[in-house]
């Protein structure tokens, strides 16, 4: 039986939970509990994949040693991110706070499973990419239904996805897609921190619509 | 305010839309309302993006001369793709419905605009594919709205994504992430297509879950 997607007050909860959802960089360092994560992790292999391909490998890093390496990665390539802006850009973004990694209490490194033989290839013959693709749809699944659970979660990209491939000692064909900080936030917002410091504002519909 | 995302009944309903989001193949030809579809593109520009950088473009593809040529990529591109199954994979491949493109009353094309300036650059030097997986979120939050407002998308994938900007005439700097097709669903279901007819079946998250 369809469930009742009408019903009252669904689409305007589904709606502010889009509205809300935030990249969090700053995190309580309380713990997830186990049974929830994984909860949550079920729910994002409902997303879609081409092909039905589930190309996505999730990695729980959890060690010490594995943490550290991923620390110094994201220093490094920090620093190389802010020689490449000048005067008060520099000054901006010197000040933002770009990662969780200190504090939040989960972090996974999310793969995309290039040599994997399931989907059989569909759909991805022309476009390669489609495979990483459901990777996002994946992570971004886990995004909304983290958050509708008040667990925050930001999208780390200042890393250098190969080093940290190696760092993980991943199998063969594994490509980095995201990593995640996972915890209670500090703070709750609807607008992105980007907006609020200043660094960009949002567009309107009209600037990204055309027609053919 | 933040809403209450613990109100009861929300957070099984929100499950129930990921469980039941279909990549759809088979529509009603009856229109979307203008309104309608303009609102949804609107809940999918609450997407997250690195850097705030929104660099998703959407087009709606209105014109029959635009989705003849669209229509003809498909079947070359689908033709070409049949000839890589053998046998009983082939027969399969030959039976299923991969586009929508006939009945589908909306089309769109996404596209990421790879030469805006939006966002500054920031969390993009090391992983410059996090602008297109930011356009893959917003494709994703389009769909699970349309779900919820019973309408049904399918991600077109089997199609030459360089030709199809060509025939779109596309500015410079975009690239094709996703061809949509948007309309009322003939039929709703709970399991994939490609699970129903045997082409893949789901995986476990034990299977897809590791440590470090």
């Amino acid at each position: 039986m369809e469930p009742d997607f009408t019903a009252p007050g669904f689409f305007p909860l589904l709606t502010e939970l889009l509205r809300w959802r935030r990249d969090v960089r700053h995190f309580r360092t309380d713990e997830i509990p186990e049974a929830e994560l994984l909860d949550l992790l079920r729910l994002a292999q409902l997303a879609p994949s081409v092909g039905l391909s589930q190309p996505w490998r999730f990695m729980r890093v959890r060690s010490a040693a594995a943490r550290a390496l991923v620390r110094e990665n994201f220093r490094r390539c920090n620093e190389a991110a802010l020689s490449g802006y000048q005067g008060e850009d520099a000054a901006l973004y010197a000040r933002l706070k770009l990662a969780g990694l200190d504090q939040a209490p989960v972090q996974l490194a999310v793969f995309c499973d290039g040599a994997s033989p399931t989907g059989r290839g569909l759909g991805r013959r022309t476009m390669p990419e489609m495979l990483e693709y459901s990777v996002v749809t994946a992570v971004h699944t886990l995004w909304l239904a983290a958050r509708a659970k008040g667990i925050g979660m930001g999208w780390v990209s200042i890393l250098d996805p190969e080093e940290i491939a190696k760092h993980l000692q991943v199998p063969p064909g594994w490509r980095l897609i995201a990593y995640l900080c996972l915890g209670r936030p500090a703070e709750t917002h609807i607008v992105p921190e980007l907006e609020r410091v200043g660094w960009e504002h949002r567009q309107t519909l009209e600037e990204l619509l055309v027609e053919r």
